[in-house]
């Protein structure tokens, strides 16, 4: 099997015949993972604070997160904070979230046979489900990082890494062709030992860090603190823009 | 002054307010930087075979070279091989150089006010023009790489970042901020120490060796060998498409 990582969505190609994992590790993955980690049953995925008000008007049930320069949008339950979920029960709710930068790489994976939401919390089971699901399946693996405005970003290329080394010690008999992404991926990766400090280097970090929300950046960099691998189109599902 | 790394032509923005290099390392930049090495007054370089040949039509006394499925095509002078350019004196010729995966990085950087062709033989000597080029003008810098059939090239990157690495340490008083994509190209030229080792895992390398052509890889990993740089729009002329 082919193994690649899509360092921008638009590197990913045609995602329908492969396996893939989305990242957007900071914050919009994390934040969807540390809800279900917290038990909610469903996270609807919406592109932009509007997209989700005009949601919750036609399913008054659920919650509303999502940010605006850095806070909460008014009249929403939540921000996009994987500390401020972390530390909320959300057992049976349903939450419809709004994520600018995420949404791109959530759309184009989605209709594929295996399509995850991927962050440094769910690393090895997200890299396990990708073996497992190329393997039944006879497809390649995408790992596709969303990049951070329309750039290369550092963590998700960093988290894409985490993965492809997770795959490759797992591999067993399989043999995995890496792209060129791929090993550069697991080399950064094998660069910084420290996931926090390296978080704390990407643009993507030092803007959380610049709106006051550097706990959020602890919580990102946990590694294989979840056992969950939500799937897209099934407990993640994406609102129509 | 902000140093940013394009992994593929379509990241770099515009770049006519920014002081530039290309990279091809595997193998058009390396030609390119070996012919000049080897005396060739002039670099004319175009987007496919008969490009050239077109050219030569109305220019008889260019040599030509290039690349069709590994060869020199029929009527040319040259291959498209390092090894044999550095075997070969050019002084006083004037070559006109036909390769299809360079020559949309270097279109996309002409007319700037510094574009420079760089490789791992020139690295020390690019990033030093690049330096001098930032402050004189007080401009931006970015690296593009050519990469791989439109896909990320590792041996791009690693040589993006050889030339991150050089110019961070002779940054005295100014402060370089890097992009993402910056930090990353230096970590990966970090992780390997040996340059020939890395070329040969990434697919360019790979695919000049299938060709019989391991030697150019020596060639592509020497760094630091040449104090030229040549200039797109001087020495190295873009024929038209």
């Amino acid at each position: 099997m082919e193994l690649h990582v899509a360092f921008r969505p638009e590197e990913a190609g045609d995602c329908h015949q492969r396996v893939v994992a989305v990242i957007d590790v900071i914050r919009a993955t994390t934040s969807i993972l540390v809800m279900a980690e917290r038990g909610c049953d469903e996270i609807l995925v919406g592109s932009s604070v509007e997209a989700v008000r005009r949601y919750r008007a036609v399913d008054p049930g659920v919650l509303l997160a999502g940010e605006q320069d850095g806070r909460a949008p008014e009249g929403f339950d939540f921000g996009n904070s994987p500390a401020a979920f972390a530390a909320t029960n959300l057992a049976g709710e349903r939450v419809a979230f709004a994520t600018t930068n995420g949404t791109r790489a959530l759309h184009l994976v989605r209709g594929g046979p295996v399509a995850l939401i991927a962050c440094l919390r769910n690393r090895a089971v997200v890299a396990e489900a990708l073996m497992a699901g190329a393997r039944a399946l006879g497809l390649d693996a995408t790992v596709v990082c969303a990049g951070r405005e329309g750039r290369f970003g550092l963590d998700d290329a960093y988290t894409a890494g985490a993965i492809v080394e997770v795959m490759c010690a797992g591999s067993g008999n399989d043999v995995i062709e890496l792209t060129d992404a791929a090993i550069a991926a697991r080399a950064l990766f094998r660069a910084y030992p420290d996931a926090e400090a390296l978080l704390r280097v990407t643009r993507a970090g030092q803007q959380v860090m610049q709106i006051g929300l550097t706990p959020d950046l602890s919580v990102c960099a946990e590694l294989d603190r979840s056992a969950l691998a939500p799937r897209v189109g099934e407990r993640v599902r994406l609102l129509e823009p």
